[in-house]
């Protein structure tokens, strides 16, 4: 029997590095893991809108629960407002799958030039679980009096405990299994006194269930001045929706580029398919080129691989990376380099197959 | 006749460094703007909390109003909820004395240890223009169910088109007044359609007023990245209160330490006082030991002086304090020296006298 994957491109350079990641994902479990993969391409993206008026049909998401898993590459285009291309797939497909786990791990591999003075490979290791489905992304708010000089606008951030208890326990036990065993709770309690408020009495009374866990409170800002100072001292950080999504792009800029940085929406209950993506979006400015780095959708792909249990195969896909950065013969402009997006892809594929 | 300044020292490491500010005010005015200046001191901290009951007495409001102007140092110590120290006094402070710029500059001395590679002193140049007084600290929330699984909080971003437009206008009139004369607004529409929607809308509206300015519109976790990966980008950056706080931070960090970041909390209108505060709070880990850097304070009475149009001294302190770290014989801890608090205000003084 074989494993369906739904593929999204979708917009920019997404179908670039989705194809690599495709062949990657391939040679990777062709070699360690024998699977059969089927890739289920579906064509939503800002084009399709514009022909038929929406992101995806009406049965779309009825057809994306039919697959193992969804492999995502980037919506959104500087033509149609994100309050479409993104409100109407991404964020409500992290809802309505309640992947809640929005797990991005960073990492300084060698190879990489690193942007902070003096850290070396491997020195930064560290995992983000960012809360995926509720938070400061509620879809709750609205404007009065819109264009009149006495307009207002209200965005309201929902927490729940048991949302804010789901992420915390995914992260303790992700911290459990590693070296470390540390777990940082991103807070902003001082200022917004009843969502952190929340998010900060949850932690007190997850964490007692750890003792074997390292655990301790951050203030957001304090955690971004120390992702440049000392990023090393972070191993897992549990991050709410907001928080998450600014603290792992940072990551991923002092691991040195946005084009390694991939990541798992995952439904741990595993009634609905989890997604698979990589963080960087779809870069209009580069697109269609041919120079986007493929690593984050490849390692992405590797996360899926992992998820799916196809676990050999996953590992390979981040040996193969990190082999093709350690070389640095192939590097796509993002990392000096000027070598095409197939560059890169061939070379990791070439790396896979020995 | 003189100019009265409130001073609140507060807690942890504010007296200690809040001292040194006034001896290096008043060696720059007497030197540079002969004027005199009037220190009331005002005891409103926690320790005053744990003895009255209250932050600050029922008439401090009216109290603070006669004065010109607040040197603050910082509030916050372990032993009482924020929801008290800094709800009680400095966030209502910024509010109702609608001090709606928070003005943070942030520089790249010669002399300071950069933790980004390759950076050149004076190559990172910018100002962040934070909005002081809504969005996202908005006091509007609760929480329901409290301490039971059922448990949901909310907490409500509260955005105005005035509150928008006059922190816009305020950072696009600085940028006029500089040589790259470029405004970065900081936004993440893309996920919070309605309070950003409206930040968007408004510097839309705003920027037509200032043809002569650059002007674009950065994602939160793009501009995260890109304080990493290219600093020297940014000239003035507008963002609302709580990407304000956290950009701050990180532009803290990127120009080598917390130690050095000055803000001004400004009421344009001059109908209240503004508020000069160093930007890294109470610092309960190295309260007491006499090792805290001055010179965020010190920098941050410079602004005050330039507020109260004494800018021949406010100019004196900051290239005093520019001299003192190109030299670079006193350093503090955080800037990889062993040298105390008084040890640096001593030298910023001396050079102050020439
Ligand atoms: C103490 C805290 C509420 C405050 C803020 O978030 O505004 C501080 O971090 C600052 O930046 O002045
Ligand atoms: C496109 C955008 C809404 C999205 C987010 O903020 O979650 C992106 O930045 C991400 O990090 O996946």
């Amino acid at each position: 029997s074989s494993l369906r994957i739904a593929v999204i491109a979708g917009d920019g350079i997404g179908p670039e590095v989705i194809e690599q990641a495709i062949r990657a994902a391939e040679a990777a479990v062709q070699r360690y893991s024998p699977a059969r993969l089927e890739w289920n391409r579906l064509p939503w993206s800002t084009a399709y809108y514009k022909k038929h008026g929406h992101m995806l049909p009406p049965d779309g998401w009825d057809l994306l629960r039919e697959h193992d898993a969804i492999l995502f590459g980037a919506v959104g285009d500087p033509s149609v407002p994100d309050r479409i291309t993104v409100h109407e797939l991404l964020l409500p497909m992290r809802r309505r799958f309640d992947q809640y786990v929005n797990l991005r791990p960073a990492y300084l591999f060698a190879g990489v030039p690193c942007p902070l003075v003096g850290k070396k490979p491997g020195e930064i290791d560290l995992l983000v679980f960012r809360e995926n489905t509720e938070g400061e992304y509620a879809p709750v708010g609205g404007r009065l009096y819109p264009e009149t000089p006495a307009e207002v606008a209200v965005q309201t951030a929902l927490f729940t405990r048991r949302g804010c208890e789901r992420i915390m326990r995914a992260a303790f036990e992700a911290a459990r299994r590693r070296p470390r065993k540390k777990v940082t709770s991103i807070t902003k309690s001082n200022a917004l006194i009843w969502g952190m408020g929340l998010w900060d009495a949850v932690f007190e009374d997850v964490r007692r269930d750890y003792p074997d866990v390292q655990s301790h409170s951050l203030l957001v800002d304090a955690a971004a001045m120390d992702l440049v100072r000392k990023p090393e001292t972070f191993d897992v950080i549990v991050a709410s929706n907001l928080f998450g999504d600014i603290l792992t792009d940072l990551s991923a800029a002092v691991t040195g580029s946005i084009g390694l940085a991939s990541s798992a929406n995952i439904n741990p209950t595993r009634e609905y398919p989890s997604m698979f993506e990589p963080v960087h979006g779809s870069a209009p400015d580069i697109a269609g080129r041919g120079i986007a780095n493929p690593l984050a959708a490849i390692l992405s792909a590797g996360l899926m691989l992992d998820h799916l249990g196809l676990s050999a195969a996953a590992e390979a896909i981040r040996q193969a990376v990190a082999a093709v950065l350690a070389e640095g013969k192939v590097r796509t402009p993002d990392l000096g380099g000027s070598h095409t997006t197939t560059d890169m892809g061939n070379a990791v594929v070439a790396a896979l197959q020995g």
